[in-house]
């Protein structure tokens, strides 16, 4: 299993009338989580994009809301990937206020599309060789 | 079983780098579609907070995403209540582009909360009356 | 002069926590407002793009924040040319609530690239044409 | 005079099809500029408002854009406040690329609203205490 954390604040441009954080921002919280994550692996998204010519579309998107999160709260956003990807891969995101409660959770599918050909491909071997210590016998 | 259409266009600031409508917009376009649902009942969400004084809070939002929807097209959104809500409600919504083919599927869970005693509370009576002809003699 | 019309209601994911329309949400209110003028003159700012490959990108935005709109508001944006285009293009909108009172009015000065050497041009002659008649003298 | 710098990073869902940060998610970075300056004095925006019971709407944004900010840019925000404010408060900001290039810059004009009385108030004691340091001795 790779593990990976950050934080993000929330913004007054982010809340909605109740005084929350809108439902619909959350999607862009799970972006920086996995971005962020797939940094960490010393790769950015931008460069596969960019210098491999690989985009990764979102497949699909399924969000559980605990609790509401408040303006300018800085959230903590725990993202796992479970299992070494092979077709697609997946985030799973947890995410928690300043009292470390669990706000929202939620996993993101993603595939692997070769920019040139605009087709599906399997997981980059680049991305799995970097992926696997994580899921190796200890 | 209740059902309602309508229409949004995708906006230049809703797309990202791909040309595609962002994954994380998707939300909003379903929160027009629910919002566009209730208001063809004779009432609106907005009166539901004001006067009511509930409040709908999502619990849940799954979405798969199937094919991108593009800069400028106008995109129709058809939403339906399968079931008359008890404790929670829940809406799907399916987007499709001007050619008809379907570009994205989804549905929100919503529980209902009494603002004033800040508690959970079932479906209200009067929404409940409005929906019960679409769910009767099958 | 050249003048157009639209509308375009307030969404709750627009709205902050004061209750109004965030102040960063109407540039893209401004951008919905300019792009059905464009519409109107019967061509779309997308065409432009992909068949003209013209490009226009936002030089400076200017917005005065008169009275905030409010949550499932129909707002009237009201947009005007002022002048034919020559090196640059901008858009003057005034948005309108339900009781006809002025929400907020700027202006957004924007000028054309083509898209395949990246340089800035004039405004292009097709669209010149489609707006000379509203500057001539009647 | 009084500054203040902090960073914030283009996210995908920020760009268009451009690729460029979209021109309306630049008032979303303005908030976090003076957010973020308003940090720095000790205090929060959000105490303002839960303790102080003082909201600052907008009431004019101007904004150039020099040159195009791309996706996952770390972008540098400074941010100053040039007199002490009375009436009205004017921030303005200038966002730098990571070559030090200016992408953008612009002012941000808000007053102070008594929650309670819902009037206009002058910039309150407690805050141009904070600041007065700053314009001491020219």
């Amino acid at each position: 299993m790779f593990n990976h954390e950050t934080t993000k604040r929330v913004r007054y441009g982010e809340t909605d009338q109740m005084g929350y954080l809108y439902y619909g921002n959350y999607p862009l919280y799970y972006e920086i989580a996995r971005t962020e994550m797939i940094r960490s692996l010393g790769m950015s998204y931008k460069e596969m994009e960019q210098s491999y010519r690989i985009m990764m579309p979102v497949m699909s998107l399924n969000i559980r809301y605990v609790r509401p999160a408040l303006y300018d709260e800085l959230l903590t956003l725990k993202t796992s990937i479970r299992k070494l990807p092979k077709q697609f891969i997946t985030f799973h995101t947890e995410i928690f206020n300043e009292k470390n409660k669990l706000v929202n959770g939620g996993a993101v599918k993603l595939c692997f599309i070769d920019i040139k050909s605009n087709t599906t491909i399997r997981t980059p071997e680049f991305l799995v060789q970097k992926l696997k210590p994580y899921f190796e016998n200890s």
